[in-house]
């Protein structure tokens, strides 16, 4: 009797694609019904986030980039955590299993998985007649009662975040064919780099230890700077006002803002920054910035926590309130 | 400016059916982008079941037994490796949030939370234009080092069964209007009862201590005996003899056996028992079928571990082997 009538399809897939990347001892091999992930002494943060095929992603991205998405979005959770990579699980729903997508999504999976060590730990592989969907549950440690809240941002904090906000948004629309295209016809590079930003988030886990030690309230930015710092504030009991002006911007971004092509609710509200948002006392936010540029993460000052209880406002370089439509992009 | 426009559809979504569902501190009523998961000094077993719409279960089925599969199908994982549930994460793909769907989903979800003891931590909402998908990452704690393995059986073992097997698979014969169903049209509380198996399995977390305290490997039956059995033994580098007339079953089921509707093969095949199959010592047996009589949980012995690396050998009543075509249901 052959190997294939004593063990099913999806067990041959599990062992050629994904045993390798699961290089914790606690993942047996993934030869078991589960895995043990050891505390250490630690909190373990725990988090959840799928993309869907079409939703969160485009039937035509690289497998790849798929697989480097689906877990960099949970590990931009940890890190705004606090927390330190310990592992991830994986579900993957598939209409057919076929070489040609799994080698380089589990490729990819692979190189982020050693790169940010966050090793598979589990899945479970399914089969759909929808779209595909990658569904990953990421696992951190953190000291003990350590983890950082969106709640605990306090009046006279900085808003601060980090890299620079709006660019996956941007790819988005280029990918769509927006404005945001035909204004960068004549520059590939941007482009490409815009396109980047929103295939491949760049998860701050380098970042973490510093938010640990030194924010009040941070999450990461998936929905859009402006409904996300809403919902800090609102967890918090806090408003905000942001400078508009200040938010950090790339040279694509920039351009495209001088040419007029887009506004400043694009920039807000457009979702898949995985960029983190805290709020940093006065105090503490020198300590904070010498330690992100020691871990060579760029942050910037944004705005001001603010008391009361009304949505943050983002003022215009005259100090007028900039109304926006949209704060959050949602799926629904 | 109103609630919605300043929280998306997705948190609205979460508050009013889940948020109730998260009773432990570490889940901070889901309003944060991450829970805290306490190992007390325990390790964490991590296990992560998906289910899916027209492959795992039925589009018109109940939305609070469809909830109540996706938890249970991890809790019979956890409770097969010796581990005390400790909670779980959700991810709920959905084509449109419907209240008449998520009232009664989320009320069977939180009902089973309680019942097992095994509260909502965190999760994730997503859209999606395919079939519903229900993934549950769920959490167990046991003893350092102790998480009961597929590997470890050895020859002169019992091999050991809870409960009935086949019903599961028997039930969804039943659904498709099969020779099931017509072999059993005058008995409508048989036929529930098989439907009932499939719908909604019976973890058997009651048994996890003794599984720990008595098993030398264990794992649930989620693709049939014959292909599970034929895993275990794989992994423990063993071989094993099964008795065919000694394998459990409900009275449904000998009802169907002795009519000649269905063969072995559809018995020990089928997928979805939810049972636990271990391999337990000569020595033991007497210990854990006593701790088993304590937690209410029927166990069987159907056969012998035997050296060897042959696939598992299914015998009649007169110890001739019974030849199988198919061992395992495959999604694939």
């Amino acid at each position: 009797m052959d190997e294939m009538e004593t063990s099913s399809a999806e067990d041959s897939l599990i062992a050629r694609y994904f045993r390798p990347l699961a290089t914790d001892p606690g993942a047996f091999d993934l030869g078991d019904d589960a895995a043990v992930l050891q505390a250490r002494g630690a909190d373990i943060v725990v988090t959840t986030d799928a993309i869907v095929e079409g939703v969160h992603f485009l039937p035509d991205d690289p497998p790849d980039s798929i697989a480097r998405k689906a877990l960099r979005v949970n590990l931009s959770d940890l890190a705004a955590k606090g927390a330190s990579p310990a592992g991830f699980v994986l579900t993957l729903a598939l209409r057919t299993p076929e070489d040609s997508w799994l080698a380089p999504f589990a490729r990819g999976l692979g190189e982020d998985a050693a790169l940010f060590g966050c090793p598979l730990l589990g899945g479970d592989t399914v089969s759909t007649p929808g779209p595909l969907m990658v569904s990953i549950t990421a696992f951190g440690r953190v000291a003990t009662g350590r983890m950082v809240h969106r709640s605990g941002a306090k009046p006279g904090d900085r808003v601060v975040v980090t890299g620079t906000i709006g660019d996956a948004a941007l790819g988005l629309a280029i990918l769509k064919g927006g404005t945001a295209a035909t204004a960068l016809a004549d520059d590939a590079a941007a482009r490409q780099m815009l396109v980047g930003r929103y295939r491949l988030p760049q998860p701050r886990s380098a970042l973490a230890t510093a938010v640990c030690d030194f924010a009040h309230a941070a999450m990461d930015l998936s929905d859009g700077l402006a409904g996300d710092l809403a919902k800090l504030c609102e967890a918090s009991g806090v408003s905000a006002v942001i400078d508009a002006q200040s938010i950090p911007l790339s040279a694509a971004a920039a351009t495209l803002r001088a040419r007029g092509s887009v506004g400043i609710e694009a920039i807000v509200s457009g979702g898949d920054d995985y960029e983190i948002l805290c709020a940093i006392s006065e105090n503490h936010f020198e300590a904070f910035a010498q330690a992100a540029r020691a871990a060579g993460v760029t942050v910037t000052s944004i705005g001001s926590i603010i008391a009361g209880a009304s949505v943050p406002r983002l003022l215009d370089g005259q100090g007028r309130e900039i109304a926006l439509r949209h704060r959050a992009y949602s799926h629904f």
